[in-house]
């Protein structure tokens, strides 16, 4: 151990991020389809290279005419125009409009020549032609009236009193029609060669969009820099844009290290200590979210050639190398030893709680940053040092601001020396208040991970926070909320099915001892209870259940245990439950009553089973050794003896119970929690030995 | 037209959203790999099927050891044990703690058989064997004191007066030591065989986790429903899942529709009235940020039997099928009749601006939604209605409230009937206030996707929103900011190149005198004007340019203008620029210099000249005009016809200068710019007609 690193001389937070922020992790420009475009960010600025439209376009459903030919009318007296044809959108116009005649077109049409304007068909009516005025005559949009409205007949309504805008000849310039069809002499009123009443005047340009008025050619539509969201990829679209330019994603290679890891997945050997590898996986979701590539590299376990070979590679492929995962000494030294011998060490060691063993330099001429071991250490110094860097260099806005202030549900005490980024859940109080506790499962407890909302950032001079003290949390994501229900207690198979019917709760399984304490605390919702309790709870029953307990056997129970008293008086290997547990205290119970039943104390019982202490956390974990040949009996429940197909004696049922927090009753969780209660029979009716509580 | 549709009866924005909510669009649940699988929803419980860790694991560098042995230790007096073996993280232990021995570990190693604590290294020393107290004895931790610390030699430490917190026995219960290396006799104080003084006492468990802390098997880990993030990941990845069960992604098929729509990257014939199709690839990008898998269909025309075999196909493979991309009515007929024919239609038209041709149907057995035709009518409903019932069917959460409030910075008028989902844009005052302007670029325009920033619920019978009137702003996304700079003036390619310069400015190029009028109503923090003013602007000047502009003409100028003269005096075709275009100023100052020389008024100059009203709005676009053989002149600058390649007559220079707001003039953003624009000789040398402005 005499050449294990120590990192005496810690760098400050912000000398990390600065060292961080001098490398350079900037992906190779590319261009890509835009339909594959979203989320990326321009590197160039992109001009438009056509108006748009193309052309003048209708943008109402009605008649193309020449505002000039409109001024003036109104209900009482429509102006008369001759349609000479009609233009669809996506069809060319086959007709001219001029004085006195009109073409129907349809949204999105091309503006036939000579038109000015569109006036919208809610304002026309179509009329026989023989109702418009003399062909060639004097004045080309007379009108004898629509409809049954009284018409004033007066041949002209040409708005000589209103200001026309245009240099055309206003109605009445004499202006012959030119258009060559025939004008239809009858009743039919659809089709080309009648005549439209067009009820209100329209100025030029009216319904009309004009050729580059959206966007103009040589205009600067989008700068570089620009994240594509889908209003930028309309806009790109309108444009006839396929291929956009965009910044590279930074590649980021992850090389886990650690003899122990094993990817998720594979077997697992719990003898020589293998856990999987959980960095890997999480820090490559963390890198995609913030617009970077991620890589996985092969395992690497702590060999130095091997590393070197892996490193080197990673450093050639990828702007950024991350090493992640190994926890042990041994690994950090030989990925040292290679930055060292193969590139340049730039820090090592953080002045921040957690986060110490960071180190950041450059291998080959690639950047690197090492993540510590533990995976809420490693996903907490990314998020909060790394992540940033490969937004930058994406071109990625920093995410909103995501942080929210509560108050201590609980005091928190620290010892001094460094910064600390404290990893606190949240909960909503009776009153809607939010109330911050901190998560601390210890080093290396993946838990930790999904039980915190978000971190408390607290100095290094801090030492505490008090009960009520305000804080600002910064969040993981901006979507995060408080659980709608917040619970701690008995682990249960048949809590966990009712809680798949709410809408995110949290439910910690720390036991029935556990629930209490922080019910009584004040930090959870609702605390769950299995068997006798040592005293009143504080707070409401709320309902619960009835399970039965005892002793789980390897199948057709090969050491025929009968009960209790064979783990005293026979040679038989146990496995308890811990001390937050409602089991253990039932269990303890039976021993008690054997003891009275022998007229002895119970902790004499006590001794005499070998594996009294070997106490485990959840309620599957013993029927699991059992099974496994690792130990002979265990303590459990009948479902899960049922479920992995052990063998089972009965020695007794207990009550499992739901408390709500005194203040906390009429919380919509709460309430949720109790419908759902309320309709728990099918639940309990497919577990073994789960009844109603009959109190 | 007689077969048009008209939306009489139109729905209430709610009963769209509960229609729409009553379709039923989840998706196929389905397994996908870990690596695969953020942003994804569970679709089933995880259930914990292995203790995590699955062993006994020491989670800090140091020594296995028995807690009791180390009872009483302390700096003056350590226990002295001997070292009996090494576990490193990923082997197996192939040595037993017995009392008064100890083991090496690595964090993360298995903690040896028989030790219950380790003792970090740093609470340690390695000493010579010989100190150790004699093998067999009574004593197995007594010590001879450590380094120079006086020693009370009184051959055992162990804390009597400390509580015992276990059940083994206390130090000095003369368990004899087992171990059968041999006692190292000489002074090297590494390895094993050798021996360890431990500083401190540590408690039974301390520094382990034990198996099944972190997770126990059978324990709930994830419940349905919960969105897989990084945290997400590294705790299935502590369970070994390499592979989850999430709910499917509702697969959208996009169907585009309408004669006149053309797949962006194809060719487009503006004399058809061809537009590029923006809604397609726009919607689909909005699928893809609800959770929706996007899949787009061959554009339909409005053709009944394409659309059926289409609307059909999309329906089958689809669990949502959206229609969207024409405004023209047959296009909307067709599918009308469709639907009708092979489904069901459930609601057309409601009351809200944009949104009205709103369609819900269904189709074969699946859902059906006809989108607006209009790009922003498309968005925001496909928005507000239907990504929120895709998010919900993805089970993805709806986002975080994405609102702000600020001040109108104008008065806004409304028509009543129906409620206006109004998009506006937001720039920051001087005193960091936010300002709301709305963004009203007529219906159809494609710019408005980009230039809003979100929209401004408005009631039916609201009739205005004062100017200084507070309201909420639902932003387009939580990420969205106001601009950093905001301006809206002339158009300009050196302007172009400088934005580029900064981070996230907007800039509207609606000409000088535009720029000028919003300058006046207080709404942007900078206005750019090119050629003379008619009355001092209401800002402070921040510097500018000059520019050479003239007519632009064929390459090799075939016709041989050489003037303004020529467009009086021969037949040319002109285009000319917009209203607001400071070029269009200086042009008419040019046409009135000449009126002046000839004795004559300008008007009388400008009727001569055929196209003085055919005005386009960019600078680009007289030029493209003229190369597109559409016109014989054009009005523009140097740089443009340089760039496309054009002839060029020259007429003047014209001073671009650039106008920030009274009181936004120490921004941020003001500031950055005029950094910029200190710099930007480089750029203005690149641009053949630039230079530094005189003055």
């Amino acid at each position: 151990m005499s050449d294990r690193r120590e990192f005496r001389d810690l760098a400050e937070p912000e000398t990390l991020r600065e060292t961080i922020a001098s490398l350079d992790l900037s992906g190779t420009p590319e261009r890509v389809p835009l339909a594959e475009a979203r989320g990326r960010v321009l590197a160039e600025r992109v001009d438009a290279d056509r108006d748009v439209p193309g052309f003048d376009r209708a943008s109402m459903d009605g008649y193309a005419v020449r505002a000039a030919d409109t001024f003036g009318a109104d209900e009482a007296a429509p102006a008369v125009l001759r349609q000479v044809g009609t233009v669809h959108a996506g069809s060319e116009p086959d007709a001219t409009v001029e004085s006195g005649t009109c073409v129907e077109v349809s949204t999105g049409a091309v503006l036939p020549p000579g038109a000015d304007a569109v006036v919208i068909v809610e304002e026309t009516d179509e009329v026989p032609a023989h109702r418009l005025p003399d062909e060639g005559g004097a004045d080309a949009h007379g009108a004898s009236g629509g409809d049954d409205e009284a018409s004033s007949g007066d041949g002209g309504v040409a708005g000589d009193d209103e200001a026309s805008s245009g240099d055309e000849g206003v109605a009445g310039d004499g202006e012959a029609s030119s258009g060559d069809e025939g004008v239809a002499g009858d009743d039919e009123a659809s089709g080309d060669g009648t005549a439209v009443a067009v009820r209100s005047a329209v100025a030029p340009g009216e319904n009309v969009m004009f050729a580059g008025a959206d966007v103009a050619a040589g205009a600067r539509a989008l700068g570089p820099g620009t994240e594509l969201t889908p209003r930028e990829i309309g806009l790109l679209s309108a444009l006839g844009v396929d291929e956009v330019p965009v910044r590279g994603q930074p590649t980021v290679g992850i090389v886990s290290t650690g003899d122990e890891l094993v990817r998720p997945g594979e077997p697992l050997d719990d003898a020589r200590g293998e856990i999987y590898d959980v960095n890997s996986y999480t820090i490559a979701a963390g890198v995609a979210e913030a617009g970077g590539e991620p890589r996985l590299y092969p395992h690497a376990g702590d060999d130095y050639e091997e590393m070197e070979r892996l490193l080197i590679e990673a450093s050639e492929e990828c702007d950024l190398v991350l090493s992640s995962g190994s926890t042990s000494a041994s690994a950090v030294d030989v990925i040292y030893r290679v930055i060292e011998d193969r590139g340049e060490l730039l820090l090592h060691g953080v002045a921040v709680k957690p986060g110490k063993p960071t180190l950041v330099g450059r291998i080959g001429d690639g950047a690197y940053v090492g993540l510590p071991g533990y995976p809420v250490s490693a996903l907490t110094i990314f998020r909060t040092f790394v992540a940033p860097a490969i937004r930058e260099a994406a071109g990625l806005p920093a995410p909103a601001t995501a942080t929210v202030t509560g108050e201590m549900a609980v005091e928190e005490r620290y010892e001094g020396g460094r910064r600390r980024l404290v990893p606190v859940g949240l909960v909503t109080d009776g009153d809607g208040e939010t109330l911050v506790y901190p998560v601390d499962k210890g080093s290396g407890a993946t838990t930790s991970l999904v039980d915190a909302d978000g971190v408390v950032p607290v100095d290094p001079d801090t030492a505490f926070l008090a009960a009520g003290e305000t804080v600002e949390v910064e969040l993981f994501s901006p979507s995060v909320r408080p659980p709608t229900l917040f619970g701690v207690g008995e682990d249960d198979p048949a809590l966990s099915r009712l809680l798949d019917r709410l809408d995110r709760p949290r439910y910690l399984p720390e036991g029935s001892r556990r629930g209490l304490r922080e019910l009584r605390a004040g930090v959870p919702d609702v605390a769950v209870t299995a068997g006798p309790l040592d005293r009143e709870p504080p707070g409401v029953e709320l309902g619960g259940w009835r399970r039965e307990w005892g002793l789980i056997v390897p199948p057709g129970n090969p050491a025929d245990v009968t009960g209790v008293a064979d783990l005293v008086d026979r040679e038989l290997r146990f496995v308890n439950r811990d001390g937050d547990s409602g089991l253990r205290t039932s269990f303890g119970n039976a021993v008690a009553d054997l003891a009275d039943e022998r007229d002895t104390v119970r902790r004499a019982l006590v001794a005499s089973i070998d594996g009294f202490d070997r106490a485990v956390r959840a309620h599957e974990s013993p029927a699991r050794r059992v099974l496994a040949g690792d130990a002979d009996v265990g303590l459990g429940l009948r479902a899960t003896a049922d479920r992995l197909d052990a063998g089972f004696v009965s020695v007794g049922t207990q009550r499992v119970r739901l408390w709500a927090a005194t203040d906390r009753q009429s919380k919509p969780g709460v309430d949720r929690l109790r419908a759902v209660l309320a309709d728990s029979d099918a639940i309990l009716a497919a577990l073994p030995g789960y009844g109603l509580d009959a109190t």
